[in-house]
């Protein structure tokens, strides 16, 4: 019987370690969450299964900020308007004395966020328009090269999540076709989502400026930027964002706050087997706790549905051993 | 010598027919414009080449009507439009008086032209909004299985022309990503561009209507398509939607009016190798023929700068040796 069982502990570790593929989710831990994704990826690539999906309708969608990025202390894209505005201040000699110019010239957060809604409009409108779409991307490309976390001290683009990496090229490899659907900017994600995510920019959808398109001074055509917004990919613009640029509901979404709310009903209300799942951040040590009192990245609601509804909500403490790609495992 | 002869006639033979892999382009004449699009697409695609271009940047972008299928005598989408009136009749008694609904109903082409831009955006907003993105869907591919081209007595869909049907298969086999960028609504075109062009819906770009998320009244989520124009992809506006659907700048442009002019100029504007392409229409006898002074798909500015920029002009008489996939060989 000894012997019986040591064989037996050696055909199942021959069969783990040589047998089987790689996981192909290893900064997942076992559990309930790695199984619906795994259960339900291969429901709807089983041609044999009812719920098959043809891989032409294997739509994924991802919100980024708080998703596959970290968004604390703030918005990426914020830290870069307040860089752009001292960059940009040279040649703005009236914003010394302007606000909310002048306070973000002199560092003071708090006088920022008391400029409210309107400074925070007066910011993005200066740093993200009034140029071509060429130079706004080089602003963005530029600035990402040098600008380093407050909390991390690296590059912005080190704060992806490493358990989205995978399931990205997880999707991909079982002929899904990711999308990024995000409140924030497109244009500012697109100058590094390939890199980062490897997802291209016709998969980027965010919100948007108003865009015309006129002769630039060397006589060749320019596309330039208005400091209007045109659309605001965020809550109930998701599910029209979706359908305007796909044109087809997907199967899968991944978010992470309230403004991701209506992406996953819509989602969740298709027909056949659906994934929809909420990131919850509940790990202080490794990256941040916060839902539903957060200024950032609120979950709420969100997460009152998602639990009625059954959706998953990955438990970023739980689920995940590695939160980023920089980080040794820690499990 | 003259067994030489022969000898080298059957060496060429054999390697023209049987060495040689098939034409991809059979239904293009050789000539000028053919062998610009085979080069083009050996030059970008030649990693050894100055001008190659990697997949992913490899995206082309197509006008529809009157660059992919016939758009005379009117354009099927207004065809549609004129059949959807007749088809909401019953429940609109009021149209039985109402311009310009009367004149539909009495098939008064005249007096529907008369009715001017305010009648045909009644029209427009009566057939084509006030639905679910899934009921409009529906209602064209509904329509488009029982309507009949007035000429030609066969399904509109019938009515693609079978050359551009070979470019869109030679390019995406030489990794290109082409698109439909078209002043046709876009979800008019997503009903049944995926059946005819194999182009799927995401990489369908047009006219858009205001849309919104709403929950329907069996509780489900719904968009909800309103009666306002959000977005005419035409003219200035085609440079800018693609900017905003795809984010890259296209390398390989076609289009067939003035329509497409700044999407034509964007394109040929941006650095390395080009690809930018007129469809003149100068076939009467299998197609149409017309230019200047068309109502419908005017082609004049658009012609005088293909001219003074040596872009392509498709001489549908002389380049193509059949029009419709219908049609057999007539050269």
């Amino acid at each position: 019987m000894r012997t019986f069982t040591r064989l037996l502990c050696a055909v199942v570790f021959v069969t783990t370690v040589h047998g089987q593929p790689p996981d192909p989710l290893p900064s997942w831990n076992d559990g309930s969450i790695k199984q619906r994704i795994v259960g339900f990826v291969g429901t709807v690539t089983d041609p044999a299964r009812t719920d098959f999906v043809p891989p032409a309708e294997r739509i994924a969608v991802f919100d980024n900020d708080g998703t596959l990025w970290a968004e604390q202390p703030i918005y990426v894209q914020f830290a870069f308007a307040l860089d752009r505005v001292t960059a940009l201040a040279p040649s703005h000699p009236e914003w010394k004395t302007e606000p909310p110019f002048n306070a973000v010239l002199n560092g003071d957060m708090k006088a920022i966020a008391a400029s409210g809604e309107s400074g925070l409009v007066k910011i993005l409108m200066a740093t993200h328009t009034g140029t071509t779409t060429d130079e706004f991307r080089s602003s963005v490309s530029d600035w990402m090269e040098h600008a380093e976390h407050p909390r991390f001290k690296r590059p912005y683009t080190d704060l992806v999540y490493r358990p989205m990496l995978e399931l990205l090229a997880y999707l991909r490899d079982n002929g899904f076709k990711p999308y990024i659907v995000s409140g924030g900017t497109a244009e500012f994600m697109r100058a590094w989502s390939e890199g980062s995510y490897r997802i291209p920019p016709e998969q980027v959808i965010g919100t948007t400026f108003v865009t015309t398109f006129q002769p630039q001074p060397n006589g060749a055509p320019g596309l330039v930027r208005e400091p209007k917004i045109e659309f605001v990919d965020d809550g109930a613009g998701k599910p029209v964002a979706i359908q305007k640029y796909v044109g087809r509901r997907p199967i899968f979404a991944v978010g992470n706050s309230d403004g991701d709310l209506q992406m996953l009903e819509w989602t969740a209300a298709g027909p056949g087997a659906r994934f929809v799942a909420l990131v919850h951040h509940t790990d202080e040590r490794r990256e941040w706790a916060y839902d539903r009192r957060s200024h950032i990245g609120r979950l709420d609601a969100a997460l009152d549905e998602a639990m009625a509804k059954h959706w998953a909500v990955i438990d970023m403490k739980e689920d995940w051993n590695r939160v980023f790609p920089f980080e040794e495992g820690t499990r």
